[in-house]
């Protein structure tokens, strides 16, 4: 009998984690998954997934599949996995999906936050999943940028080196900058992301919510294809991968 | 020349604290708040608390005073101890009182905040600072429930043993549940508390809310002054001091 293909949606807080991908001397997020599905099932599957997040970076919606001959139905994976793994990391959903599915080969969209906690004085209890920044912002100047993100474009100013792509060309769907009480949410939805491309972003649009560049400079920052055009790489800890959408 | 006396309004993420007060064997706040004092100003100085929270209780707004010879204006404290403090601690405010004012024998307004992560599955990045509770809950029977805890009453059923007080009689201004988004909110405001009341009062009323007890079991709860009458005590975690007012 073929192999069942069994997709996840994982939720964790990035804190204690060296990212997602599996690394020989840091503890990460697929590890975990792997040795919850070995523990569960005596399997030693490979988990792929969706989007390789960085280490810090919490995630609400993540993807990953992996081939089991379990007799477990798929959508009790779930809680079955949820039973052995740590507490910051929880399976929320399970599916089965035909086998030649692959999360990172199937059209999607992608939506990410980066939360800034924007007061006088950080809040202890805001400390893991927002950068705290003082001092004023124009946030509609901050939006005003974003909006030039939107679309098709090469996104090689805002992509970190050491990245082996392809291409960096990206396709962003939408981008916004609003307030939420205290804090000011970045969302951007896109088909895809490069290596600390929202990060970026969000480190560029800081600076023209403080005045050090302008929001019409945002299509030169594009045009320059080059990172040192760009603004600083913003910390992990405001990001979180909200959700993926697939077609 | 006479001390001034501080007063600092104290921020902090309980999950690493055994609670507020001073412990020989076990790391609180107000040892973190003491060493920071001492640490900026060679003062052995003592820190008296307006609320001694239990371990892993949450605060925006806790309320400490301490006197000192320092020539630090008292509005600078607060910087100037984020400085000596860990990440997960904060002065949000610091600012002069008199050198009789104390914390704990003046009149104030306290609001503590208890909050449900109601879902099928616990969030990793909504662990620490709430209970996770699936199932469904009769919110508008946990408002109703709450209602009866207002006004003074004597709170002894909602009290833990051990506690070393004159009178279990308390004033409460305000007690209502109300969801918000995923969460179920309870938000107690009163002049008083006694140990584990908040806590109490949230078990009681969850049993409320899941149907074990009806709304109207309430005034029996109250009137049996004895812990016994009322529900479990609810997980420290779900707790926040949410902040003090004074007269």
């Amino acid at each position: 009998m073929e192999k069942k293909r069994v997709r996840l949606v994982v939720a964790y807080d990035g804190t204690a984690y060296h990212g997602w991908q599996y690394q020989n001397n840091a503890v990460t997020v697929e590890e975990k998954l792997h040795d919850a599905i070995f523990n569960l099932t005596k399997e030693d599957v490979e988990v792929v997934g969706a989007s390789r997040t960085d280490a810090g970076v919490h995630s609400l919606g993540n993807i990953a599949v992996f081939d089991t001959d379990s007799p477990i139905p798929a959508d009790k994976f779930s809680f079955a996995l949820n039973q052995y793994l740590p507490e910051d990391i929880r399976v929320l959903k399970s599916d089965e999906v035909s086998p030649d599915w692959h999360p990172r080969k199937v059209n999607s969209k992608k939506t990410y936050e980066y939360r800034i906690y924007n007061a006088p004085i950080p809040l202890p209890t805001k400390r893991l999943y927002a950068d705290f920044e003082y001092g004023d912002f124009d946030v509609e100047a901050m939006n005003e940028a974003a909006a030039f993100l939107i679309g098709e474009h090469d996104f090689k100013s805002f992509c970190s080196e050491g990245a082996q792509v392809l291409t960096t060309v990206r396709l962003l769907y939408d981008a916004k900058v609003y307030r939420e009480d205290t804090d000011i949410v970045i969302r951007v939805t896109g088909a895809g992301f490069l290596y600390n491309m929202v990060r970026i972003i969000a480190g560029t649009l800081m600076e023209v919510g403080r005045g050090k560049r302008a929001a019409s400079e945002m299509p030169k920052i594009i045009e320059a294809c080059d990172r040192q055009a760009a603004g600083p790489t913003a910390p992990a800890r405001g990001l979180t991968l909200i959700k993926y959408e697939f077609e």
